[in-house]
């Protein structure tokens, strides 16, 4: 079984960058396009998101062989109903989502019988919209295939060497486990991120002026997290709620031990802690999921 | 009054970064270094980080017109107090320390009658040591002096035109004022993610191999930061202890909030938040104070 028709559902970051990724890497899959915002299609016709661009969703997915939504978890249902009646029997559908076991449940309940494969490439930026892909995203990153139990091998492995072909590196997870890795990952830092940057700009004593002025001493990094699509965030957070609930009430209780060293003046605790995060970030930098060059290598 | 002998006391990257800094935008003024590590003293002598490098700080201080403790505000009392006797009459006394109420308090205890203009460039990288300075750390970053009352005017000009000189721009800012801003814009957001860091690390059912693979959903930038010097953080957080845990509270009441909104599913709230976070992003970027480029412009 072979990929050759691409249907891409939503063309935002991830779907842009779905099809700039196929056009440099596999020239040879057709893309077909939809999103629902006509301004959305407008910007993708102009920047060539995808081979051809359709105005409905249901053109678009008429003969493909792969259809991937790339909509916010919230809108997976609703978007695969539309699309149910007009899929070919043999498509294999997937999706992009941050989270996955909302997404098995969505699909499942709009496309029974259908090959649903849900995908989780772990790779973006803070942009979203049609503007924001490009072809490289997924270069070196991982992709979480999460099949479920009995799903056709053929179909998995098609789907496997795609996302291998766009530069991603492929990974098959139960959703469960899925979940409360990315909760931890993804999901609480930027929960956090979203967090300290509203209660930074709320004080009274501090000026937002002052906020952003200043932001060099670490403030900024979180800003570039919390600037983030806000629905397909607010999405993965109601979607992954169990996961995320677990991990922020472990988060709480390992900075209320933070706060009561700080308190009674323990800094043994402090630099014990801060002295093994330290050996963490080496680790991310090793296995290439980094820049390795400081601050980012931002300009000076 | 103009400075034309500087002495740096602590040769990490902010005492290097200013001595690289000297060198390239105001050779005219003669370097004299002293680090208290003979194996810092030697790198330092070997990337020339000052134009002379001395075995003690008496001698690296001896003929200075200002004097710059770049050590953790810890270890600035005990600094300084080595170096009292040495101090030639009319020296200005500085440092670089991220708290300013704390550093006023140790100096003034072990500086008495002496001219001492606590400063604090808000500049940096997860880097430190002596081969982590680079010339241009201080370039477009602010740099505030927190003058106590009665401070000699020639004095307080004389260092701001010397931080203007390397590329800062200079303000002047209380010293309580100066400790909860930089609470919310550095010490809170180091606090955050060294705790989450850590949090990460210590789970039982997300193995470490796990949380390094699948950073690049956000992980990898708290990574950065909680990657930071751990003896410099410690002092910092025991030093401004009182603005810290102010901010720290209001922190984690705004958290909770958020929590129970994606326990109650309340969407609302949530886009409403993750809206105006994004807004704070292109404030921090058209300020000049981080890179437009998506994902800090990291190499895909």
């Amino acid at each position: 079984m072979s990929i050759e028709r691409v249907a891409i559902i939503g063309l935002g970051l991830l779907g842009g960058s779905i099809g700039l990724a196929i056009a440099e890497r596999a020239p040879e899959i057709v893309t077909t396009g939809y999103d629902r915002d006509p301004d959305v299609r407008k910007a993708a016709a102009a920047r060539g998101l995808t081979n051809i661009l359709l105005d409905t969703a249901s053109e678009a997915v008429a003969t493909a062989d792969l259809v991937i939504l790339c909509v916010p978890v919230g809108a997976m249902e609703a978007a695969a109903r539309e699309l149910a009646p007009h899929l070919p029997a043999e498509a294999i559908i997937s999706d992009v989502g941050s989270s996955k076991k909302s997404v098995i449940e969505a699909l499942g309940a709009a496309l029974p019988g259908r090959t649903v494969i849900p995908a989780h490439p772990v790779a973006g930026t803070e942009q979203s919209g049609p503007n924001a892909g490009f072809p490289t995203l997924f270069a070196g990153r991982w992709c979480i295939l999460t099949p479920p139990m009995g799903t056709d091998q053929a179909a998995l492995e098609a789907l496997s060497d795609f996302w291998t072909r766009l530069g991603a590196r492929v990974e098959m997870m139960d959703p469960d486990h899925h979940d409360l890795v990315l909760a931890v990952t993804s999901h609480i830092p930027h929960l956090i991120a979203f967090t300290i940057v509203g209660t930074a700009s709320d004080l009274e004593e501090v000026t937002r002026s002052e906020v952003i002025k200043y932001s060099a001493g670490g403030f900024r990094d979180f800003t570039r997290i919390a600037a983030s699509d806000p629905v397909m965030w607010r999405d993965v957070f109601l979607s992954n709620k169990g996961a995320v609930l677990e991990m922020l009430g472990r988060f709480t209780e390992d900075l209320t031990a933070l706060q009561r060293a700080i308190r009674s003046g323990d800094g043994e605790t402090l630099h014990e802690l801060f002295s093994r995060t330290r050996a963490i970030r080496r680790e991310v930098i090793d296995q290439g999921q980094d820049d390795s060059s400081p601050d980012f290598g931002r300009e000076h």
